[in-house]
């Protein structure tokens, strides 16, 4: 019985694929290396004394995916692969819905032809827009996404309720916060591939002389410091997320459909400033910023209620901002040394 | 120049292509047969009396959709091909997300790569859900639809919309109310192709003996006689409106992104009982009936605001419900006719 794992190479794929490993799972890793390199599937090997079996196609493809099922007893996907990148998918929407919408559509047709369950979904706090409320639990209503990226996560969520429902499978939709960290053993992180998206990344490459600045987009927002607040959970926290949910579905016997929703996060907000401080801190390091105007479709708070998670799946957070920093910086020290 | 018509030997889409026909266009259809058949293009020869270009084949065959492009000069599309049985949608959520998502999706990415604009969408009404107040303008809050089939109409807007917006092409949404009726030649009209969806197709079976009882659902409606209330537009009509709807988008010389939305209807709703009268005084037939449990799902009362497709397109209803219902009585005889 083996999990396939889309997108098993990229940021929080790879590090789930460790722990799936360290849980005893076979893993048959799909990625297209399209945002990951070869040498992070040595790495998970390195990291957790496994293999996965490792097929570098994009999902698109449906005829090499069919040849995965046939070659392999899946027991359940994590479906990781996706485009998302926000400000990318805003320019390039037609690709961002076919990427993301037809890599999941053909895998739940291997599924349904199948008779396969146990799916989880790579979901987002995106769904829930700006909330009226914080913090967030999973029954915020949701609103349609600003960008596209998020579009495409809302509809892959509204796909899998469907496909759960119509035919008794179980599934799992986990909707992240902001992921952030890299391994303790620095093997495994977030690659530096472009201009980075995300804070963090921007973070470590200014403190590494990469980037002259960090841009902060606005202090003026109505917060304790004036910069926007988010819900930064360390990555691997959020790997064994994914173990914990997938055992979930895994262990429920009735036959009926299973529609598992759940905010990762830590429950608790860290603003703009307080992550560079703190990164500085941990790190001994300094990040130059500049404040600059807001950023459009940027919302001023987002911070979760993890009681769900807690209670239902056993997991929690178990990580500081400080440590997970911590991690970041030793990451880049390893990519450093990998470029010498 | 020619228009790509997909699902142009379906109900809608024959009427259309007749109409585009007559009205000088160059025709190119793809369509897989899947709920047409063969003769319906000959019809359409003998009522147009030109002949369109013909292609069949399953839209989610991206290579052979590539050399439609590559053989013909595409000016523009008429997008009819989905799957459009709401019952159904909800027993093969898989089918019609990957239908109705992937089709869209191959011709918008030859539209992006080969700067093609003018892209009419074949939407419904179903993304208004139970409005709350009637009748329904374009500018009726949108609520996530029930059912599957109208959670793909709601989703083919949004990509729509965005695609649109990040390549400032030129789209039309066309937001249908209830189509019925069928050509006045009698050659084309809705194929009877498994047990009728809707009330029309029914009530002309009922009446031609095929079905013994049309059953209506529901007579306890807060509605006039208590049975639901639609808003039923004549298909040439309709067809005429894709029509109008094509030739503003390509009148329009702007270079600036286009979206137009329109309702398409009478303006005027009519209850299921005014139906089956109106079809037996129309064509001196009985239309055996009972009266049932509402169905789940079906919402009270549609109908239309129709002003904005009046202004904009120069374009309203001219068919009454009783000359509508007439032709489809033709439809039915002619249909007799074929199987004698």
């Amino acid at each position: 019985m083996a999990i396939l794992v889309t997108g098993g190479l990229g940021y929080i794929g790879s590090h789930t694929v460790v722990e799936l490993l360290n849980n005893g799972f076979e893993v048959v890793i799909v990625d297209d290396l399209s945002n990951s390199e070869k040498f992070i599937l040595k790495n998970i090997e390195e990291v957790a004394g496994k293999k996965p079996v490792f097929y570098p196609f994009d999902l698109k493809r449906k005829e090499l995916l069919t040849q995965v099922f046939e070659a392999h007893q899946i027991d359940g996907c994590i479906n990781f692969a996706a485009s998302k990148a926000v400000g990318e998918s805003q320019i390039k929407p037609v690709d961002y819905y076919e990427n993301n919408l037809f890599s999941l559509i053909n895998i739940l047709q291997e599924f349904k032809s199948r008779e396969i369950s146990n799916f989880i979904f790579s979901s987002s706090c995106t769904v829930y827009g700006q909330a009226d409320q914080m913090p967030i639990n999973e029954n915020t209503p949701l609103k349609m996404p600003e960008s596209v990226y998020g579009k495409t996560k809302q509809m892959g969520e509204e796909i899998l309720i469907d496909f759960a429902k119509a035919y008794s499978r179980k599934i799992s939709l986990l909707r992240y916060f902001n992921p952030i960290g890299a391994h303790p053993s620095a093997k495994l992180g977030e690659l530096p591939i472009g201009i980075p998206n995300n804070l963090v990344p921007y973070v470590m490459q200014t403190a590494a002389g990469i980037r002259e600045k960090l841009s902060i987009w606005g202090n003026d927002y109505p917060t304790e410091d004036g910069t926007a607040v988010r819900d930064y959970i360390y990555v691997v926290d959020l790997a064994k997320a994914h173990v914990a949910a997938l055992k979930r579905l895994m262990n429920e016997q009735s036959d009926e459909a299973m529609i598992d929703i759940y905010n990762l996060g830590t429950g608790k907000g860290s603003s703009v400033l307080e992550v560079v401080k703190a990164f500085e801190t941990a790190n001994n390091v300094e990040v130059p910023y500049q404040i600059c105007d807001r950023r459009e479709g940027d919302i001023t708070v987002a911070y979760a209620n993890v009681d769900k998670a807690e209670k239902e799946l056993g997991w929690k957070s178990e990580t500081s901002l400080e440590e997970a920093l911590r991690t970041v910086w030793e990451w880049q020290k390893y990519l450093d040394s990998r470029t010498v």
